[in-house]
């Protein structure tokens, strides 16, 4: 039985006011229409549903006790201080993942990618831990797992035969770390996750801290291989900060480079790190999406996960102040991350999936800006947040 | 009437849970007392009162339309806009002022150091509209108010006869702005602000961006004059931007200048700014602040005045995790803002004014991080904000 859903008075992406009409679950021709269910929003501003394009929903330690932190500022020690976390602080990956997605959710975030630590103390448990939340999440936040080597995976014994038993239990994507840093040996890092890959036939989402020219010839081994592969399309590079550290003309011919082989790049424009250069990445045609990192968790102690906040502050970390620009950052949580993770019909056009978050501002910029919470968000023409208040009825949409 | 306040099960400053005692107006021994009125803080952590040591209050647009902003990124283009906007938006700089004290009172925020423009075009009118607002908070928000010269003093004649005027007209500070890069003449500039502030008897306040060297040799003329006149203690650099460009030997010789003549420095913690070593600043004894500068307005289009979310800001822009480090952030925030603003009898100790803000973490780290909101917020005694809602009968406390 077909659920119709009419919303009056809205601005898709800040436009013209207008309707939308959602028929089975899809956009369909507004004009002439009157539906089952009528929202009015008040001329308030609609966004396809938020892409959350990098996060990592196994660590997050929402609504459990205080972590107090007391680690170094190396990424070694980090990575120690997390491993002793987990197993001092049995968390449940699946109960904590499932606890950021509905937090998340009643932000607008439908889609999201995550991280999931593969190694050799936890094995592939956060995996399948994480895989069953995301399975029954399904069509109400639809989740990617990345099966990632987040304490190396060369470096330490075993954690490559894990990854590929990560990816027959479900991963749908394929991680990495960095090649050289952590890894000690670029090349052979990088042929091992491309080969597993290209076995799989599955994705590639690589995190690359790399600094200035190590980055910069990290990001040239994985575009020689994303072009020998044929993965055009199916590559993300998450953080890339060494994009932001190099002389204007080599970070050209590295973007021409990536453009090329269709290699996205996921920025969270984190304050402490350097700032990428996302309109000339998006200018030179390469897909930029964004993500929140982690929340509330072992390496980091705040974060909401509110995909349109993330936007504020991707223009904050670029010195960003015009609506215009404002509004390019508000694209890349919708349609930059839906291009990076390879979604199907997204956005407003006819046919699109019945997805939207609603926001109370008047415009793109102003959304971004002020951030206005209370949203309402809706799937497939089901309404799943109301001002802020998740539904607790809500289940998979047909 | 003496009206005493018990609060019982509170963390000060996120320490060891006590009770605290408020008798007159101020803090008193809290033992074997009991109160008129008394409040279970639940073992929450307690601040002072939340200084705000930088922001333009004649500036923010709160509560008025969107203002669509296509200003270019250089300073020289947003002040054009800025005075562009003061005529044809007809800002009231009382009501706006107004607005965001009472918005920013609701976080905790309980004394404000705000720029507040001077010009040929508005004259002193915007100095005389918040020293009226000023006059009206007395008590509940206490205001120091900047003489700004924006648009620039010795570029625009008439500028410093304004200023002279303005401090006169009941300024508390005489401001100053970019010697070099603005003003075309930094010894002109550097020696007319100190004549102002040494004829008026007030401290001085000046916005410095100017970048690297250039920074240092103004930070150096700041320096000396600071000295030849007696002014230690009374003179605070915002941004000092330059702090954050420097070689570290480099670095280190300025900030020991700076601290003999005991000159304090107020950093917002901007993510596309230079970030401050401020740490480094703070363990050569030189006071540190920290201000929200603009909000909603025609420089930055967001900002919410939260100086417990700005505690969080500066730990992030400075790549800081770790909760004693979230703790000293917290303190930048409250004592050091309150160092700064050369407030008395500011703390918990007894005899202290008896202002505090209760908010809902175990401690000040967990505070920092999550930012909780719906605080309480007390000034001598009287609780002036409850669970986030400003009680709307507040009035001066004597």
């Amino acid at each position: 039985m077909a659920h119709d859903l009419l919303i009056r008075n809205v601005r898709p992406m800040g436009g013209p006011l207008t309707d939308l009409f959602i028929r089975a679950g899809r956009f369909a021709e507004a004009a002439g229409m009157s539906g089952t269910e009528e929202i009015d929003a008040e001329g308030h501003v609609a966004l396809p549903g938020l892409v959350e394009a990098h996060t990592h929903l196994d660590k997050t330690l929402i609504g459990m006790p205080w972590y107090q932190n007391t680690t170094g500022p190396t990424r070694g020690e980090r990575i120690l201080a997390d491993r002793k976390a987990k197993r001092e602080l049995a968390i449940d990956a699946g109960r904590q993942a499932a606890r950021q997605i509905r937090q998340t959710l009643a932000f607008g975030v439908t889609h999201i990618r995550s991280h999931v630590d593969v190694d050799t103390e936890i094995g592939i448990a956060n995996v399948e831990g994480v895989a069953a939340i995301r399975d029954r999440f399904k069509g109400i936040v639809d989740v990617q797992i990345v099966a990632f080597p987040q304490s190396g995976m060369l470096v330490r014994d075993g954690t490559l035969a894990l990854m590929d038993e990560a990816m027959k239990a479900g991963a749908d994507l394929v991680g990495g770390i960095d090649p050289a840093t952590i890894e000690r040996n670029p090349v052979e890092h990088l042929d091992a996750i491309f080969e597993l890959a290209d076995r799989h036939a599955k994705p590639i989402d690589i995190h690359l801290h790399e600094p200035g020219a190590l980055g910069a010839f990290c990001l040239e081994l994985i575009t020689e291989r994303t072009r020998a592969l044929g993965m055009q399309g199916r590559v993300m590079v998450s953080h890339a900060y060494c994009l932001g550290m190099l002389d204007p003309a080599v970070q050209g011919a590295l973007i021409e480079a990536m453009a090329a082989e269709k290699i996205a790049v996921m920025s969270a424009g984190s304050p402490a790190a350097p700032a990428l250069p996302l309109q000339r990445l998006r200018r030179a045609g390469v897909v930029v999406a964004s993500g929140s990192d982690g929340i509330q968790g072992i390496w980091e102690p705040w974060g909401r996960g509110d995909m349109l906040e993330r936007a504020k502050i991707l223009a904050q970390r670029n010195g960003l102040t015009r609506d215009v620009d404002l509004a390019e950052m508000a694209d890349i949580c919708t349609f930059g991350g839906a291009a990076a993770l390879g979604l199907g019909d997204y956005g407003f056009a006819p046919g699109c999936k019945g997805d939207l978050v609603l926001v109370a501002a008047g415009g793109l910029a102003e959304a971004v800006a002020l951030t206005p919470l209370n949203r309402t968000v809706i799937r497939g023409g089901r309404i799943l947040v109301r001002d802020g208040i998740v539904r607790e009825d809500f289940a998979p949409i047909e």
